[in-house]
Parts: C-alpha cells; sequence; structure tokens
C-alpha cells in the first residue's frame, strides 16, 4: 500500500465523491484551547466516509462483474449499496434481523437486496459464502482491502491540501477507529503529502483495541461486546492490512467515554451545524476533553459520520445548558 | 447593481468565508420527486450566509473607519461581530432586551459589545444614531445596501459554478427570503452566470410581503407581526435596493407553513446531516412540499442558516417517523 494507490483512487472518486469541507468554529477552539479543524465526512453520501471505500473497491473491480455483497449492519451497508448502484450492479447486504428498521430500509431504498440472518443461530459467512458463490458476487470487505484503504485514504488527501491552504504544517490528526481503514488511509496520505501531521486513533474505552495493540505492538482483540453507543467504530480487532500501517505510521491511542462524545455531537450541532452520530464524534470528544494527552498545536479531527438515530440525537441535546 | 459589484466582493471573501457545498440526497428527491441541491450556507461562518454580506461591508469601509454598528438579535448581528473582529474593528450590535440569552452570549463572544434597549420604551434608531455619531461607527445594514448584497450574491456566484459542474442549466432556484439581499444577490448572480436558473422566493405564510409585493407590482408592509417560527426571514419589507432587483428578475412568491419548515428541518437532519433553522428551512420546505407550484425540473434551494434553539430542533425531529 502506498500513496499511488490512493492517488489512483482519488482519480476514480473524482466527481462521484464529495470533498468534504473542514470546519471549525471559535467556540470549539476556545473549548479545546487549540485550533481545532473538523473533517466533516458526515456530508459525504450516505452520510459517512464509507462510500469513499466502497466506491473505490467498486470501481477497481474487473469487468464482467455480476455484482457485489458485503455484511454490514450500519455505515458500510450504505456505502455499498449506492456505490454499485451508481455503477449499474446488483448488491446484497447481509444483516442480522435485530438491526435497526430504518438502516434495513435505508440500505433498501438505495437498491440494496437486504438479507437478514440471525445472529443465534445463523452462520453469516456460511450466508455469505454461498450466496456470493451461486450469484457470482465479490466481496467488498469494509476496511481490510487495499482498494478500501485506498479510498478512505482520499479523505486524507484532501485534509493535506485543506490544511496547506490554513498555513498548518504541523498538527495533530485524530481518527475516529473502528476497523482502521479510515485510519490507515489518512495516515498513508498524510506521510506522503503531510508529514507533519501525526495521526492517533480515537476510540470508545470499552472497545479499545487498537490502542491496546499499538501499546502491546501486536494485534489484539476486543475481550468482550462494547455496549458503547459508538456502533460504527466497534468492531471486534482491527484488519491483518490496517494494523501494520497503524502501527508504523501512528502515536498512542486515546479514548473517550460515550458521555463525552454526546457532548461533542451537541457541539457541533450548536457550533458547526453538522450532525454526528456518536462514533463519528469519538475524535472531536478527545480534541475537546483530552487536550492534556496531545501535543501542543493545532488539531484535525474526522467527523466521520453522521447517521444517528433521533432519540440518541436529542439526548445528546439535553447535554446543552439551557 | 451589477455582476462586478458581485465578483468584487468574491475576490474581497475570497480565504476568508466558506465555499459552502452543494448538497442532496436521493431520499429528498424521491419526496421531492425532482432532483433537490441545497447549498449549505448553515456551514458558513456564524453559521448563515449572513456573514458573507458583513464581510463585503466591512472590507469596503474605507481606511480609517473607527468601527461598525448594527442593529439585529440574530444572524447579521452575529455574521457583523466576527467580521469586525477579523478585520481588527470593534463592533456594537444593538439588541432588544428580550433576545434569547445565547445569541446575546454569542454575539458577545464573537467580540462584539453587545447594547440592549428596551422595545416598548426606546427607540432603537436614535441609541444607534447617537452611538454612530459619538463613536465614529458606521452603520452595517441588514439588506438594503449594495456591499451587503454584492456579498451575499457570492454565495449565487458559487451555485452557478456548483449547477455547472452537474451539468444543471435550467433549474428553479428556491431561497428563504426576509429582506431580499440574498435573494437579490443570488438573483444578479445567476442573471448574469447561469441565466437559466430562475430564482422564487419563500417566505412564512403570515410574513409573504415580499410574494404580495411581487404580485401587486409595489412594495408592501407586513400588516402584522409574524408569529412564525422562521424567525431568521421575518421582516417589516423588503428594501428599497432589494425589491426592484426581485421584481426584475424573480417569479411569483411563494409560501410555506411553519409544520412543513419543521418537517424540512427534520429530513435535512435525516438525509443531509446538517442543522438548519425553520427560517433556513424554508426553501427547502418549499421544494419537497410544493412541487406543484414549481416548473418541472431540478430545484435548488439555499439552506441559509442553522442557528436553532435545541427545544426547537428537538420538535422538529419529533415529526420523524419512529
Amino acid at each position: 500500500m502506498n500513496i499511488d494507490a490512493i492517488e489512483a483512487a482519488a482519480a476514480r472518486l473524482a466527481g462521484h465523491a464529495r470533498r468534504t469541507p473542514l470546519l471549525s468554529s471559535p467556540f470549539l477552539d476556545e473549548i479545546a484551547g487549540r485550533p481545532v479543524h473538523v473533517k466533516a465526512e458526515c456530508l459525504q453520501h450516505t452520510g459517512s466516509f464509507k462510500f469513499r471505500g466502497a466506491w473505490s473497491a467498486i470501481s477497481a473491480l474487473p469487468e464482467g462483474t455480476r455484482g457485489v455483497i458485503a455484511f454490514s449492519s450500519g455505515n458500510h451497508a450504505q456505502g455499498v449499496a449506492l456505490a454499485a448502484k451508481l455503477h449499474g450492479l446488483p448488491s446484497v447486504i447481509i444483516m442480522p434481523s435485530d438491526a435497526p428498521a430504518l438502516k434495513r430500509a435505508n440500505t433498501a431504498a438505495l437498491g440494496a437486496e437486504v438479507i437478514l440472518y440471525d445472529r443465534a443461530t445463523e452462520d453469516r459467512d456460511a450466508i455469505g459464502e454461498r450466496l456470493a458463490e451461486e450469484r457470482g458476487l465479490s466481496l467488498v470487505r469494509p476496511f481490510d482491502d487495499a482498494q478500501v484503504i485506498a479510498g478512505q485514504g482520499t479523505c486524507g488527501l484532501e485534509i493535506a491540501a485543506q490544511a496547506a491552504e490554513l498555513g498548518i504544517e504541523r498538527a495533530t490528526m485524530l481518527t475516529c477507529c473502528g476497523g482502521g481503514g479510515l485510519t490507515s488511509g489518512i495516515a498513508l496520505a498524510l506521510e506522503a503529502r503531510a508529514p507533519g501531521i501525526k495521526v492517533r486513533t480515537v476510540e470508545p474505552e470499552d472497545s479499545d483495541d487498537v490502542a491496546r495493540s499499538l501499546a502491546a505492538g501486536e494485534l489484539l482483540r476486543n475481550a468482550f461486546q462494547s455496549r458503547s453507543i459508538c456502533d460504527a467504530i466497534i468492531t471486534p480487532a482491527a484488519g491483518k492490512l490496517t494494523f501494520p500501517i497503524m502501527q508504523r505510521l501512528c502515536g498512542p491511542g486515546l479514548s473517550v467515554r460515550d458521555e463525552e462524545c454526546l457532548k461533542a455531537v451537541a457541539l457541533a450541532f450548536l457550533r458547526l451545524k453538522i450532525v454526528l452520530e456518536p462514533g463519528g464524534a469519538a475524535a472531536l470528544a478527545a480534541a475537546l476533553f483530552h487536550g492534556d494527552a496531545l501535543d501542543d498545536g493545532p488539531v484535525i479531527v474526522t467527523a466521520s459520520g453522521g447517521n444517528v438515530d433521533p432519540a440518541i440525537f436529542a439526548r445528546a441535546l439535553e447535554t446543552l445548558p439551557d
């Protein structure tokens, strides 16, 4: 994996993915005690950065591809469904039968065939393999795939260019981190295009496998199922491709509490006028409330997704003073 | 007023105002039955397009200007306060004493001196004139000023360029309309740069002075104080500069109900991941719920501001199905 793959993905995404804005507010700078710049990937198609990786992977498939398949109950599902539809390809998304009705409906409305399975009694991978073989479908992995990482890396290319426009040469880049696709893509892009911007991961405190893995020097899994509301960035473990990249390029991992993410959601509403889901606000929460763990200087954060249930958003708003 | 003034304002705003994105969602297209493109000015500095006009006016003041003064309890106040601060000029904002505490606090935090007056017993204009004379301050009008209109017109230049990128030559442009600064600026910019895009105004139904004025062919005032929640676009009447421009360039005015604006706020949350105030969602509401009053073809709308009270936003979210 290197910058060439990311540049090639950027060429394939041009005119299809959005160049999302880098936002800021003097009110957030004051809370953080330093300049904070927010890469608003919630404004990407389907409401998260996942569209980039999905488009990158699908646009790199060989001619004659008959369709794609993905496992996801969340943002990856919607990104794959829309990217496949825009390529004129059928998509099958395999979701647990207890996935939220809204996410199922959205994914189906974006043109995917949604197939539900029972987490307790059925084997997801077996269902996927059978369908892929029967129908000749190509699997689009959520993060551990070179083309997916390259697609997410296009977000890093934009950050490098936007930071240069602002005159920022040295900064800390905080990423909301699940499996590490976005983090490793951004880290590769910044290594090549903005080497003074150093990446650190942010995770929910009860799902901090990447922070522990970086500290231990080996790929560790989460011991138990997280109960965090940051569902978008909860994964059992980082990937075989993503972890070595993070190990080479990222500083120590950070973690945040759910309450801090809810406060960051509310402050992004109040000061930036963007809608974030809790997992998409984790990096902003770290910038606002864990500045003591960061080097001096400006911070850039990913606001990686905005697919939040209205009830959770209403809860976040309650954290604001009257 | 012509396109040259807008181009000159754009040169002064370059690197200071944000180029806001033009957003869309297949879900909104489906509701509207046509493509809908949303110019997200809520993402502008201070959360509304008002920063453009304020920057344009303040950057055009003569050398030696000692400071600025404005009357506003809302978005204009914040735009002027920040633009003045960034020019290194003091600002005085005159607000009614019953203005929301958050707006007062925001305006003060952006560097303005906030002076409160009692709507019932004090004469706002007299206070402003006395202060302007005593301190040598320049008045920044909210809409009826050539440099303010030129600044808002930069939004129209961006729309023309963004529509061209999408291959849109003919469309209806719907603007959230109060005093007509944004509308007339956009109309002038589109006349010169995208003449196939025709502007129509959108107002709250109990504050539809521009629609009535356009129909009557003369400048009419609202007969009574509106009770709409769309406070950002409630004004007694359009301006002596803005109305003739709208009369020459705009089609018949539209109006929307408060409930429709709340639904549009909720749909912008759900589908675009942006935060709108009710008045900033009026044009989107017309696109979604009044398509029968529009010519065929794509619609572009201004999402002109996002400075909404959390309680009102929570009310909007309640309009979404579970």
